[in-house]
């Protein structure tokens, strides 16, 4: 099917996202076609937008349009606190839920001696200079609780030691959860951090 | 976060994917702004050709970069035999398998009495056409084995009787499929289908 060259490419590259397969790849190039005008249209120009401008922070690794995230240049978030976060979707589920008011400092992964990945690949020196020169109260190691977000918790509080506040997201039973449901680790983490009521 | 507007608007696009919900447009554009040069810019790019040049073939529906598709243009797939498909995503599926060698037609949906949709809706007319000038010797429906591709195709075999060789996909069990996991239907239909061996 030699003119149907250019849509078969565009299912080769839909199917290279994440969570879409070769199936729903051609689903949802189908889906394009027929909705040419209402979304194909825009999706390729806003793409086209996205492809030139987006860039990462300079200062703390988010993705916004300019060199310097809105975070770091909104005199409001200045208050004082780092969260410290593994991934920019993380930053993101952070601003969603609306709860911290101060700045981010995305490292970009977790260490990993496995993968070769050391704290020069992670933007952690840039986290020691921010500290040194923002004057930072409280730094909030927002890691996931994986072992390879806790060990890099751990290596960042050593190198933080003594500087400024460290603190971490408090562990326990999720909104909604059910004891039934949990690993017996959090249930453990739980009952530790009790709280009198 | 007035400088992310166009990320967010990006990822409100991909959310409108089938497929895709907020959370893994979320995670495919952020894949997408990491491999901007391999993946986002081409992606870009190659929806901007197809949205300029895919088209619905006047014959027979099938979607392609010319007003007449390559299925119907071709000489060799002149075999008089025509597929009757409810969806683009089936004649590719029947393309795939390699094993059907003429023509198709693509009606577009199902009939269907609650949505208000009847045989003019869904390129019927055309197919009687088709039979009546194109030279036909079969008409293969291949259509869901729903109540509703079913529906659409008892209506095609009434419109068509008499005029040209009638036949439909068999029904039984799949290829690697497990009795035990099997509707009672199938099991039914290839039973009252079984061949000697």
């Amino acid at each position: 099917m030699s003119s149907t060259r250019d849509i078969d490419a565009l299912i080769d590259l839909m199917s290279r996202l994440p969570g879409l397969g070769p199936r729903s790849a051609r689903r949802a190039v189908l889906h394009l076609i027929r909705k040419r005008a209402l979304l194909l249209t825009p999706l390729a120009d806003m793409m086209q937008t996205v492809a030139a401008t987006a860039r990462e922070c300079l200062n703390c690794g988010n993705v916004g349009t300019s060199d310097i995230c809105d975070i770091c240049t909104s005199a409001k978030r200045a208050n004082g606190e780092i969260c410290v976060v593994e991934d920019v979707a993380d930053l993101w589920a952070m601003e969603r839920s609306g709860v911290f008011k101060g700045r981010y400092h995305v490292l970009g992964g977790t260490l990993s001696a496995l993968d070769a990945i050391g704290p020069q690949e992670l933007r952690i020196p840039r986290l020691i200079d921010r500290v040194a020169s923002e004057n930072i109260s409280e730094v909030i190691l927002a890691l996931n609780a994986t072992i390879d977000g806790q060990t890099t918790a751990h290596y960042i509080a050593d190198q933080l030691d003594g500087q400024v506040r460290l603190t971490s997201l408090a562990q326990g039973v999720p909104i909604g959860g059910e004891l039934d449901y949990l690993d017996d680790g959090t249930i453990t983490a739980a009952m530790r951090a009790r709280k009198s009521i």
